[in-house]
């Protein structure tokens, strides 16, 4: 022993239990993305960097993680390849790289983790899974597209199962019909829709005193913020508020008429239930989002913030190609989602993906729970037998503190009358099962 | 558009439909190894340098890749992190640092990804996934969790189904009992052993050559080359071979009743069909491996050569604590398994995760077409509308080459009758199916 065993900060390393339960949270997302149509794909966590780097500067770039092999180490030369800091900028390489292999419109998730380089911090992490989606046309894509970035969100944290949720929806195009209503300098737009993304954050106060930068008199910040202000109760408040608003220029009308589109799309898709609503607030920071914009809060936990976002982006891969590609698309960050869902003791950590743990009493009992293993492997029941045979305390032990529910105990006298005793470790029953019947009844139980 | 968009050499991308089938691959062996009780683990892909390269030079560690970020570089710094290149050390790392939360025996699995510098040649990767189990004992751990990794094995390669193959069992402490009886220095015991493990590749002429090196006359290597050219038929043949051995060390006494124990624990767990060997010529190179050790060979295609390995060991963490933590695992390497089995056509390519595509004549049919998608997706159903309303023939080219199956078309008539058309485009039929029975037609062709 000659090294501490430990891993670097910043990263969540999850215990056995903790990592099932994450196992089953992607599986959920996976599945969900899968049933809406979306296909996998995955790409190197390493990326050549004038490839990944195409941006000049700015914080993404300061926290990027750079590699290079003991070969090239040992050169002296400058490390070569990145490590991947989203999953946006490769997919972007990923359909312009092979974009003649690929049909439009392309419908990809990517669950992978991604490096930051991040001064560590609570709930800050330096490797952390993102599970996002996009679809990505080919010259143009319809604005119907966009509405299912909302209605996947929906199904997702549904199945999730961590309370009740609200998907806020806008579009920045209306903002910026209102900022141009106001005579704020095009050129602006961008940085006011940055302040006004604060809101949340920073309060109306804060805000308000930012917008009186940008040369926006107090009647026009107050009629600004008046607007932002508006949120809905849900889709039908959502297209009785939008059919109010007057559209005194085009970018306002085109929002406002794509925001129809998308929750009318909504409707039809059923999502309907007052978790989707207009928030005329959202803009989303980032100056990549052309037109509709998406947040997701958890409504007994606002201070996590958003939990997934998103939104529509005019072109995806202009750095690599001229190719036209308008897309939509959302992102959860999974590693964090379930950090802080642990947190507030949302997560169930306590069951195994093993569903029957086999004892024996001594090791020539071995053959029959081997048979009787194989019998339940084979029904898909997943199953363990002890090591050794040991005190029967101590094995039900392991079985508990392993989170495996079920323990299968057969002496000679159940052998004999084709039995065993099946002992929930949960709720401290026990039943006879018959062997043949014994598949049949952890199915039952809806265990796998 | 500046940038050439393209991976770094070495890395395998895969195209969608080839990665749905890589995500097939990886659900079975996920699976399967939960089905014999294994629980997930997962590591970080960055480790502190100094954790990860506790042993001194050798081949592995030159081809590390290490990593730093961008703050650590501009200071010009050493790079403190590397990426792993196995599961092996990080589950030593996990195993020695966590030891006093984790329950003993410990059984993971862990399926990520690994990192080594190599220089990039045809079907060599410097990113690949590994798919590992390993069973930890806690001081102790019986020789029937040995029998455990060829039947996961068996059971692995028989859900694939991707041919006949062959797990091969031996066990080091055997060849090394000939060894002691042919005098050969025990010094020399794991040189010997890695010179045996060349017969496949090298042939025994080579081998016999090599062994001249270690003072075995030729009466001697005649009687070693001999002894490892027994492969057995199955099990039967393999106990009965062990019989027959005479034992006239402790070593080989000690490696015959490991084995015996093995292959009857296998006999029990119903892996009886000939599939498992014993291979008197397995070694393994690796000087870590002290008792039983397995490789799997494709019968159809033994050029691919051992697609699943692994053996006992005697400590697992001797660098991170004086904990005696004996173990037995193997890995497969997914990433090169698929790239060769789609080299040799046994990879299917052409399905989508995505089972039913709803066509749209006109931009008005989406809201029935989404109820459509909507009760489809809520019965497990993946589907997918039409991003607009086109020519028929175009929507059916669409959903034909993005790799799903089914096409649902529902124009006025069908809608007033409360059908829709189903076409399979793969055997090209197409039937009617009312819409309230939709879910059932596509659950009762086991299509998800």
């Amino acid at each position: 022993m000659s090294t501490t065993p430990r891993t670097m900060p910043g990263v969540l390393e999850l215990l056995p239990l903790e990592q099932a339960a994450f196992q089953r949270m992607v599986e959920t997302v996976r599945r969900v993305y899968e049933l809406h149509g979306f296909v996998p794909i995955e790409t190197p966590v390493l990326e050549l960097t004038e490839v990944l780097l195409t941006k000049t500067g700015g914080e993404t770039e300061r926290q990027v993680y750079f590699a290079q092999s003991t070969g090239s180490l040992e050169q002296g030369r400058e490390p070569d390849l990145a490590m991947r800091f989203d999953l946006t900028v490769p997919l972007a390489r990923y359909v312009a790289e092979h974009q003649n292999e690929l049909v439009f419109p392309f419908r990809r998730y990517q669950i992978q983790r991604v490096y930051r380089g991040e001064a560590p911090q609570r709930g800050r992490f330096r490797e952390f899974y993102q599970a996002d989606i996009d679809i990505i046309g080919l010259g143009e894509l319809p604005v119907t597209a966009d509405a299912e970035c909302p209605a996947v969100i929906h199904h997702v944290f549904s199945e999730l199962a961590i309370g009740s949720f609200t998907v806020r929806v806008n579009n920045r195009k209306l903002v910026q019909g209102v900022l141009t209503d106001l005579d704020v300098d095009p050129e602006a737009h961008a940085a006011v829709l940055r302040e006004i993304d604060k809101l949340d954050k920073r309060g109306p106060e804060y805000v308000q005193q930012a917008l009186g930068g940008f040369g926006l008199s107090s009647a026009a910040t107050a009629r600004l913020l008046d607007f932002v202000a508006y949120s809905s109760a849900g889709i039908d408040a959502a297209l009785r508020h939008l059919e109010t608003l007057t559209a005194p220029n085009e970018l306002l009308a085109l929002g406002r008429s794509e925001l129809i589109t998308v929750f009318e799309t909504l409707q039809g898709l059923g999502v309907d239930d007052g978790a989707v609503v207009l928030d005329c607030s959202i803009a989303r920071g980032l100056d990549y989002y052309t037109g509709t914009v998406f947040e997701t809060v958890l409504d007994d936990h606002p201070a996590i913030g958003s939990i997934c976002s998103g939104g529509r982006y005019d072109d995806l891969a202009g750095m690599y190609t001229n190719t036209h590609l308008p897309g939509v698309g959302i992102s959860i960050g999974l590693t964090r989602l379930f950090w802080q869902l642990r947190e507030v003791g949302l997560i169930q950590t306590g069951q195994s993906p093993t569903v029957a743990f086999i004892t024996l009493f001594e090791e020539a009992d071995r053959t029959h729970a081997a048979a009787l293993a194989t019998s339940l492997r084979n029904a898909g029941v997943s199953a363990l037998i002890s090591d050794a045979p040991r005190r029967l305390g101590k094995q039900l032990k392991y079985a508990d503190r392993t989170g495996i529910r079920f323990a299968i105990i057969a002496g000679s006298d159940e052998r004999s009358r084709g039995v065993v005793t099946v002992k929930d470790l949960i709720d401290e029953s026990q039943s006879e099962v018959p062997v043949e019947g014994l598949a049949a009844f952890f199915q039952s139980r809806g265990t796998r």
